[in-house]
């Protein structure tokens, strides 16, 4: 069995059981899609990481929470996350590293060289290197996105030409083997879009079906283009936060050449 | 000053907060908006909870997860939350109460008397009674969804008239005080037509903007009616869990009367 055919059996098995009804009978899924290491740090978005995981959990996932002990760590609605995995204790090779955003967070981690170097090794071994939101930013500062285009949230995304990438504005960017996503919000759009990478639009669909994924944002697109009147405003009252994460890529990419 | 006028003054100011980037920093939003109530059960869908939570917390509110004791409670993804609040702690007054998803611990909930009078009691009292995917089943099944229109995840919804409901198809239905959402990912669209209720449309708009709510499915909408050759394999696959919650269904509607 190849590589390629693997995950794809894997999470259709996953998705029959899933329908089966065994999750909400509480009986588990069955753990045979990829190892998913997802980054889990200080002050992120819960939902950044929640909606990707719904999606890698309907595939079967094994999913590794990963930071540099196993403290829980505080995220931005006050529910904490318990890392499963010390950053130390996981040699590269999960085929999935992902990065949950959150704009505090992410800056710091941009200037952590214990992170930036787990975040290189792994990428480097991973099938997948992906993000939502400002995860991207700190996978540009680990020198990841070298070379390819990506996004981030709306109004950081243009700092990702600093570390080597071609800025894109689409709600999911995939590219080689980086796939990027939009701010918080775009999980489930991003968890799909790989989803079908791995296992097949078949299988995205009925994900999102299973998930009911129809939304309809009661006042139109929460974006720069659709709300354009609202985005001095917002760049404004950030300004401070938005400097900081501007002085991290300079440095980055002091670092990186780019 | 009045009931009305408060949580759009709180909520423009914890939001006021958030945009100058307080969140990004780590520093806590005002807790100046309203208090929600958030039901938490075994087995719920994590996503249902957190997107709700997720703009909510950008409103400033304070957010109470009741459950029976204090215990971390198991959810779909592997991630277990700890509850804040004791339901029997709780007295009623609570200006919104909301309830999430997750077939299999809802079905379960249907029959709990502890957590019906809890129910009851609350949406009593409460200024919003609320929901996203099955939780609306319960609502339905502590009888607070009586004469009113409403909506659930799509494969349940039609149990929803044995419950005294009038089934709507809509993403977020809102009628009275009541205002229930659909499957899983409805919970973004849920909460920011909540947020419009409270704090007004400007508020939502800018909660969308900063969560970049620009929802992009890459295989389309996923519901019924937008993918009809899926649905007969999902509803087949579901089988045992679909009559496990018409059965429930059921003895509510004895209970109730309906």
């Amino acid at each position: 069995m190849s590589g390629a055919q693997m995950p794809r059996r894997a999470s259709l098995a996953a998705f029959a059981a899933l329908a089966a009804g065994t999750t909400a009978s509480a009986q588990p899924i069955p753990r045979d899609g990829p190892e998913v290491v997802m980054l889990v740090h200080p002050g992120m978005i819960l939902l950044d990481l929640v909606a990707p995981m719904t999606v890698f959990n309907l595939m079967g996932a094994t999913l590794r929470l990963a930071w540099k002990d196993l403290s829980p760590v505080p995220t931005d609605v006050g529910l904490p996350v318990t890392p499963t995995s010390r950053l130390a204790d996981l040699t590269p090779g999960a085929p999935i590293l992902f990065l949950p955003g959150g704009l505090g967070g992410s800056v710091a981690l941009m200037d952590d060289p214990e992170v930036l170097a787990f975040l290189a090794a792994q990428g480097a071994a991973a099938r997948w290197v992906t993000s939502v939101c400002t995860g991207s930013l700190v996978l540009g500062a680990a020198g990841l996105l070298r070379g390819h285009r990506a996004t981030s949230h709306w109004y950081v995304r243009d700092l990702l030409p600093l570390m080597g990438a071609t800025m894109a504005t689409d709600r999911v960017v995939l590219d080689g083997n980086r796939m990027t996503g939009g701010g918080a919000t775009a999980g489930v759009d991003f968890g799909l879009r790989l989803a079908a990478e791995i296992g097949g639009e078949a299988l995205a669909r009925r994900i999102g079906l299973v998930l009911e994924y129809a939304p309809d944002p009661p006042f139109g697109p929460g974006s720069p283009e659709a709300s354009p009147g609202a985005v001095p405003d917002v760049l404004a009252r950030r300004a401070p936060v938005l400097a900081t994460a501007r002085a991290a890529a300079l440095r980055a990419q002091r670092r990186l050449g780019t």
